[in-house]
């Protein structure tokens, strides 16, 4: 358009005008027939000249195919095996279980122990009444007797169920993780009431009465400055039953002296959470009996036989069921339950869970997904081992080991077979996480994110039917090896 | 904020910033202990006080679902019934059909009697040697014949193959709307040049000689304008084989007398449509052969015993390869087909398809999917029925009532079973049109949309089943009795 840009271009320009006035006149000569044109030069939509990139309605579509695709699955389902769904087999199963002494529900009481004989020794850590190595010794001790309790006692006793022993390892997971966060959070209280020396918190230590007058007048010296934090807990206050049973509770698995507070339960929050709990576990029931077990049962002999076709058809067939079970596993467990207790217990922070169904590699799913868990890691192993002089890349590995062996632990311990199904899947992230960024980096965050999918639909049912597989053959396994050679 | 809203709103005011006051004081508090707090009040994702929705992640996790879903049903189709796909039978069937005679080539050659009737009245009318009467009289016989013709031979004479059938039925409609939009152009150009009067054109009639003149001093006319226009023809000099058939060809059922034209062939872009076009039905094929076939098979018995459950659950076994076979048929005929001959015809517009997938209720799906047809309906039928003075409604529901005909013509004259299941369709939607705008109105776009995709997905296996039956009662039904009484 300016000057400089030469004679040719202004002559081109020119022909181009000229050519376009050609074109509008002859485009007006053949409006002006009496044929009623009706076709001027134009590209299709799907020619990548048009531009045209408003394809949501396929969005809608794809929905659509795999409510219909489900729909057809259940249906198929009936026919073939009629139906299956039956409450009464899960409250057997839950309250007898195979033997008869109910030997889940002493495992769930004797938690107890482990928790009393923790703040038994925080109070005389605190009080300075027990040497700090010895203490800590004790701590170790009673913290790896809860992983190891659970683990010795399902193994030698007969008569626990698949749901009881389940239960019971989640449950004792969930409480190592807990009081190591307790014990850990209290060390930290008192390493700095030692650092900062001041006399008068120096003092508290001597004697429980001088301590009350402390506090008394730090907080009459607080309501002056117009601020009422007399709710907020220091130190030594916070050792006793109820704060401890408070943050045992509580859906977090970091401890804190003082935790943010709803002002009020919201009931109609709470019935509807708490309706969502109980249809989600219905709903969850129904698809393992309905759909799960058949499908399970079913891959055994092509697994055996490594008839790869067959095999390969019956993982896809088990991954839906186990992908939309988990699903609802999730959003019961994570989004419900919590939120329930959450709500009950006036707990404020809901952070369970960040949006992992976005992630763009499988890194960012592990650190969104279950929120509490990874806030635990980094709280109390990441960062600490950081300041122990670690490297990064060693402390996430000993996150990484620490997560697997838990997952093994859940699994392995209610199965009793000891295969390393679980840990090598754990492992298998290792090359998976380099995939999904990979993937990401060359063909962009949408192909990422199905790697992430891919793996948690195909992955999780691999690893099912690898258990099933060897328990069948270590519980059943001449029954089967007819069926194999057949 | 401003005086007049008040003490009270003031007065609240402060005591929130004093409240705040407080809460970051005590925050503050909070973060000064030694215990690392890491909770704070916050919703989760799901809640809808979060304000957050970002969940295109499951946008790809349906895609991907669907993906898996298909794979497995690919695989168990291939357990069940071994490799159905051959593509020499279909080659047998085209060429040889069910008798040897070739009927389906005859026929199809046999479409040049009347195009050249056509273009001989055509001309007759021009050169007003038939009265206007005789001469439109003469077209609409002739046109008739175009549709009654295939129908009367196919259904007297024996040895044509179902495919055949199909073909000729479906090209002697296009070739129908395309003779009428001929005639009826050429007629508007006849009764423009009887209305203008002007002497120069009331003479071109008289003799062709003095035509061919005046044509010459109206190019020279124009040339001097500056503008060449040289290639652009007026009427009568449009009534010649060359131009028929290049309309016959040409990707649209709309006649114009200068048809916009490309500059050149493309040649990259005939062979990649072409190697389409070839893929697609090899697809296609593939896909009827191996899924819906034995599909349809199976769901004969269950349907003439109405046992619902499982005649749904074929349906919706159908549903899915019906819907990918149209889908590509589709992309092949509206793309890439149509582009092809576009490309090679250096035609110029080639707007065969618009957005239909995103149409948000089943007139705008009807409006959107088959342009070509769209615009001869628009063009030649209901604008004219508005010029002749009929309402829009009616002219509507004449457009509606044809369209239906020729889906019942294209489907029961090859299957020689004079049933109303596709004009029964047609037909059902008008309340599903209904239907789907009060849900478009009540629910947003996206559920109308969603509506507009169910009686794509679901309606054509049903009619397609509802034909099968009735064809196989019709022609095996003394085998079948014996199955339903079973």
């Amino acid at each position: 358009m300016a000057e400089p840009q030469g004679v040719g271009v202004r002559k081109r320009a020119l022909s181009a005008t000229k050519a376009e006035e050609i074109q509008a006149v002859e485009q007006k000569f053949r409006k002006s027939q009496p044929d009623k044109p009706c076709h001027k030069p134009r590209d299709s939509l799907f020619t990548w000249n048009s531009g045209f990139n408003n394809f949501t309605g396929f969005v809608n579509w794809a929905f659509l195919l795999l409510s219909i695709g489900g729909l057809r699955l259940l249906l198929e389902n009936f026919i073939k095996y009629g139906i299956r769904v039956d409450p009464i087999e899960w409250l057997y199963i839950l309250v007898n279980g195979e033997g008869s002494e109910c030997p889940t529900l002493i495992l769930l009481l004797y938690h107890v122990v482990p928790v009393l004989l923790c703040l038994i020794i925080e109070k005389a850590l605190s009080a300075e009444v027990v040497p700090n190595g010895l203490g800590m010794g004790t701590h170790v001790v009673n913290i790896l007797s809860v992983i190891l309790v659970p683990m010795v006692l399902i193994h030698v006793k007969e008569g626990f169920s698949l749901v009881g022993a389940s239960t019971v390892c989640t449950m004792y997971s969930i409480l190592f993780l807990k009081m190591w966060s307790y014990v850990q959070v209290n060390m930290w209280c008192r390493m700095s009431r030692q650092k900062t020396g001041k006399s008068s918190l120096r003092r508290q230590s001597v004697s429980l009465s001088n301590l009350r007058k402390e506090q008394q007048a730090l907080n009459q010296e607080r309501e002056t400055s117009e601020v009422q934090n007399a709710s907020l807990k220091q130190y030594p206050d916070n050792l006793n039953l109820r704060d401890l049973y408070y943050f045992i509770l509580a859906p977090t698995l970091c401890y804190e002296l003082n935790f943010a507070k709803t002002e009020r339960i919201r009931k109609r929050f709470v019935f509807r959470r708490a309706f969502e709990v109980l249809a989600g576990t219905q709903i969850i029931l129904a698809v393992i009996q309905q759909w799960m077990i058949p499908s399970v049962k079913n891959s055994l002999v092509p697994f055996s036989n490594m008839d790869y076709t067959v095999a390969t058809e019956r993982l896809l067939k088990l991954a839906i069921p186990n992908h939309l079970a988990w699903l609802i596993f999730f959003y019961i467990m994570f989004h419900s339950w919590m939120n329930l207790i959450g709500e009950l217990l006036q707990f404020a922070d809901r952070d369970f869970y960040a949006d992992w169904w976005n992630a763009e590699n499988i890194d960012v799913f592990w650190r969104n997904w279950n929120l509490p868990v990874h806030r635990w890691a980094i709280r109390h192993l990441y960062l600490p081992m950081l300041d122990m002089g670690y490297g990064r890349s060693t402390a996430s590995m000993v996150v990484f080991f620490i997560s697997a062996f838990f997952h093994e632990y859940m699994v392995s311990v209610p199965l009793k077979t000891y295969k390393i199904w679980a840990f090598m899947g754990m492992m298998g992230q290792l090359p998976l996480s380099h995939v999904s960024r990979f993937v990401c980096k060359r063909y962009g965050p949408r192909f990422g994110n199905i790697v992430v999918w891919s793996s948690i639909i195909i992955g999780q049912p691999l690893c099912i039917m690898m258990y099933y597989h060897d328990y069948m053959v270590i519980h059943h396994g001449s029954t089967i090896a007819e069926y194999v050679q057949v």
